[in-house]
């Protein structure tokens, strides 16, 4: 598989939802496999809140390979012996995208919180702008999950001739306000805690000094990633083992876990992109500047895959249903198919168990 | 409805499940109703996480009647024509009983973070010296929801000559993984607080100037009471009406409610307290010194009825309905009852669903 990486840069301002402009702006994105002499093969993915467009292989010293590096490759359900597959950065993140760290044209002070309020269709729109420079009017596919099912779904709304087809996974229609009392109590630990310095930080410093409120956020990401069933698996309530001894009043392995993985996450990604991003999804709401969801389902010309999984607590299952149902009413049945997986992994399912739905994806994208 | 409030101390040591000792104490608690000439008419009411002894009735000048008012009192469910009520708040809690801000006997110094580890053995261990105290040797009922249901399933189990029937309500046999990380977060937020100060907080500047930690850790908690369908019925994606108009980029109505509930936490529960009784929550485990769930639930020889809510995210209906399987297993099917009532409120379903269950809290306490 031939993977590329590239950041394209734009000097034409970006009109966003917000009535504001991102002006310049860069799109850092990675490619797999060849584009075809007739630009037919494309593939785009969305990433997720806190991925990025490095979706598969893995580059040399690298300690993981790509977020979906099981879907995407040579043979594989994303097969880039047939596909040209393209994933990009969205704007606000920080992966070589621009985002809130970034200068501020024409200081070379970042944004921070003078960044723009960004949406989803912001961000397609920014990744629509990036294929018209690349010469990709139409791709075959969209697939994405959580975030990036927005992404796709945003895709077969306002851009219904681009795409002859949409996968969505664990994602929705509008994000619910169960999902959005997560981000608030991640958002709320984040800025609250003094390190964040209203925004202020020293990037370079909190990697070293740890940032407690990000960490607590993170951790509460965590369980709505998660589901009781998965951490019953994975951790029950067992102890962490000091000195050979179970300490009975000491942590719970569960607690080690959220520990670790709030604290490392300072080290990965930006405190300002995780505010900028967890509101984009919170506004996320496919029925905005539409009647209701018929009307604006109603613009999708394309087909639609809808693939949720039984024990997601962030998006739930009714929530992807509800855009095949609706579907259905407006007489596009035939558009759209919608697949409930069963998984104890809860929203995280998309990420880790591929094995139960990689075959569908393969299928949606045959069936073009 | 007679109401009366005391408090009692003891100046004998309490021996805690961790080694340690406390000594003095207090136990404050308050009756509903008169207890009848051979003290057969005892029904003890247990109560959660944030809940205190005044479950009923309403005092000049207080804003709302106690926690489960509803439920009890002169001809309602838990009848205080027949039944003499009793609720004892809680070792640990911040209502008048001994807690973390008590004084360190012979200092006057508050305990703080020096307060020794609770255990939900532990509070229902003072509550059955007190009731020795009051001659109260037996009871007829114990009943709680939340935390108060595994006080009630520990005086089954430790006590099993106590009471004659027990009925819990959206609670647990042993406090899951998922129930642990939820509270992590919580104490995370509190803990990380710079203004919580390590534990040496002055009581009376946090409810002036505000505990961030507190609020968000609350915020946290409040995720889990609810459930994604009474959210959606409560709060929907509704933005908070400023000056006429919504703000499209503003303030959810879920953002603003645990704003609001977060905020206010401070005044009127104890940081300190959150943290101890979170921790007992955290260590309840049924089958803590016993071999197994069979073991421990074994020891019962009197009635319990297990009431759950579908939605409940906290503790799942399954938690209770093993309780259930578990006593048949054991031949003990004709002691327990199991009840799972559909309700879209989850957690919180047992404080605000009152006509729902109140007909079986009712039947319990009639059939012995």
């Amino acid at each position: 598989m031939k993977i590329a990486t590239h950041t394209e840069t734009f000097t034409n301002p970006l009109y966003l939802e917000s009535g504001r402009i991102l002006e310049p702006y860069e799109l850092k994105y990675e490619t797999y496999g060849a584009l075809n002499e007739d630009k037919s093969n494309v593939v785009v993915i969305c990433h997720a809140l806190t991925g990025s467009h490095h979706a598969a292989g893995q580059y040399e010293g690298e300690r993981k390979a790509g977020w979906w590096d099981e879907m995407i490759g040579d043979g594989k359900s994303i097969d880039t012996e047939d596909f040209f597959v393209i994933c990009v950065n969205v704007i606000g993140s920080c992966f070589g995208s621009t985002g809130p760290m970034s200068p501020k044209y024409p200081a070379s002070d970042p944004y921070r919180m003078k960044f723009p309020v960004i949406t989803i269709s912001d961000m397609v729109k920014a990744q629509r702008i990036l294929f018209d420079r690349l010469g990709i009017h139409k791709a075959h596919a969209v697939i994405g999950g959580s975030m990036g099912g927005m992404q796709a779904l945003c895709f077969a709304i306002e851009h219904p001739n681009f795409a002859s087809c949409h996968i969505l996974l664990a994602s929705t229609h509008a994000t619910g306000p169960w999902a959005i009392a997560f981000n608030k109590v991640a958002r709320e630990a984040l800025i609250q805690d003094p390190a964040f310095k209203d925004g202020f930080y020293d990037p370079v410093e909190i990697k070293e000094s740890g940032l407690s409120g990000l960490a607590t956020g993170r951790m509460c990401g965590y369980i709505s990633y998660l589901s009781p069933d998965s951490m019953d698996k994975k951790f029950g309530r067992n102890y962490v083992q000091t000195d050979g001894l179970y300490e009975l009043f000491g942590k719970f392995e569960i607690e080690r876990y959220l520990d670790y993985n709030g604290l490392n996450f300072v080290n990965w990604f930006d405190p300002l992109s995780f505010l900028y991003i967890t509101k984009a999804i919170n506004i996320f709401d496919a029925t905005r500047n539409y009647d209701s969801l018929e009307d604006s389902l109603g613009r999708i010309n394309s087909e639609i895959t809808l693939i949720s999984f039984s024990n997601d607590l962030l998006f739930l299952p009714r929530e992807m249903e509800k855009i095949h149902q609706t579907m259905g009413n407006i007489g596009k049945e035939n558009l759209s198919k919608y697949i409930e997986i069963e998984s104890s992994y809860g929203h995280d399912a998309f990420l880790v168990e591929i094995d139960k739905f990689a075959h569908h994806v393969r299928d949606a994208l045959k069936e073009r």
